[in-house]
């Protein structure tokens, strides 16, 4: 038996993840099991017991990962007080630059469908998207402050679009995985900085 | 037996499609049977399968039906050369403004997920967002004619940013009935006229 290291556990976690994301990717999330699941890991049912209890822990611990993701990036942006425009522009990437990332999405797209009808999902999604909303708003309020940010815009709302930029994303890249990440996060920079309406 | 006029049709249709976006969005569109949408209907089956053979082309039709209204919002704007903001700000409202707006969001989203797995659904899908972007994409180049977009803009790139706007919309507002689709609508405009990057 290996040693037990937390870089260990975090990797078996990640293995089961991926494994996870790659059978509800292909077979959706209603048509496969927990044992399917544990045969695509490859691992003993204990072995992924251990990290995870049901289907529904598996799909909220990815939605969260790419959540916190998200959330990495605009912290970040707020601590180098870096503009709206060059914070939007990173956001796809943070998402493609996750391990199995495409699997990810497509999953990501189940899960939104999940959360609309598993009461227990719906609370720990939005407590997450909480955060990154109110991690958005910082921004926005900070910007008044710096008098990059219009003093008559609604932060609340402007956070509610900019986190749609992201969704988005992920949705149109779960349907078309060639859709590209760089020219996306370009374009959303380009529309921040009022390329549109000159 | 009511004379059949197109308008009768038509009623018939929109009210099977309500009844079925209630009960998917209630029960989920997996859990749910076309004999549950029969009832829901409180038709006989006959008169159901005469508008639509299968859940799927339910799931479609309301889908087809939310963005077709998106692209009339667009198209009316390309025919009045209204400003790019001036377009984005109508656009959540376009969405609930149709019958049963919320029950439909909700069965968009259950949706978006089908559409990852089902290869007729994915097509036609794709076939109707294809014309959504490239009325867009118009909108851009007109307005890289007319001066008021960047001439270094990816007309594709931002037609999928400006797209992700909406369905970010669809998305939160499936979560969150009370999301305001005015306050939304003006925070996008906002967005767009560069108010975050002064």
């Amino acid at each position: 038996m290996p040693r037990v290291t937390a870089e260990y556990l975090a990797a078996r976690r990640g293995h089961i993840l991926s494994a996870a994301a790659a059978r509800f990717a292909r077979d959706g999330f209603h048509r496969t099991s927990m044992q399917d699941v544990i045969d695509e890991a490859g691992l003993s049912p204990g072995a992924v017991y251990r990290y995870f209890r049901s289907k529904d822990e598996i799909i909220i611990a990815i939605s969260l990962e790419a959540i916190g993701s998200v959330e990495r990036v605009v912290q970040e942006a707020l601590r180098e007080h870096r503009s709206v425009p060059d914070l939007v522009v990173g956001l796809p990437a943070a998402i493609t630059g996750l391990d199995d990332a495409d699997d990810r999405m497509r999953l990501a797209v189940q899960a939104w469908g999940e959360v609309l009808r598993n009461r227990d999902l719906a609370d720990r999604m939005a407590g997450e998207l909480a955060r990154l909303e109110s991690a958005l708003r910082d921004r926005v309020e900070m910007g008044r402050r710096d008098g990059d940010v219009a003093e008559e815009v609604d932060a609340d709302a402007v956070a509610h679009v900019l986190l749609a930029v992201v969704q988005g994303f992920i949705l149109q890249r779960a349907w078309n995985p060639h859709l590209s990440a760089e020219a996306y996060g370009r374009a959303a920079r380009d529309v921040v900085a009022g390329q549109l309406a000159r």
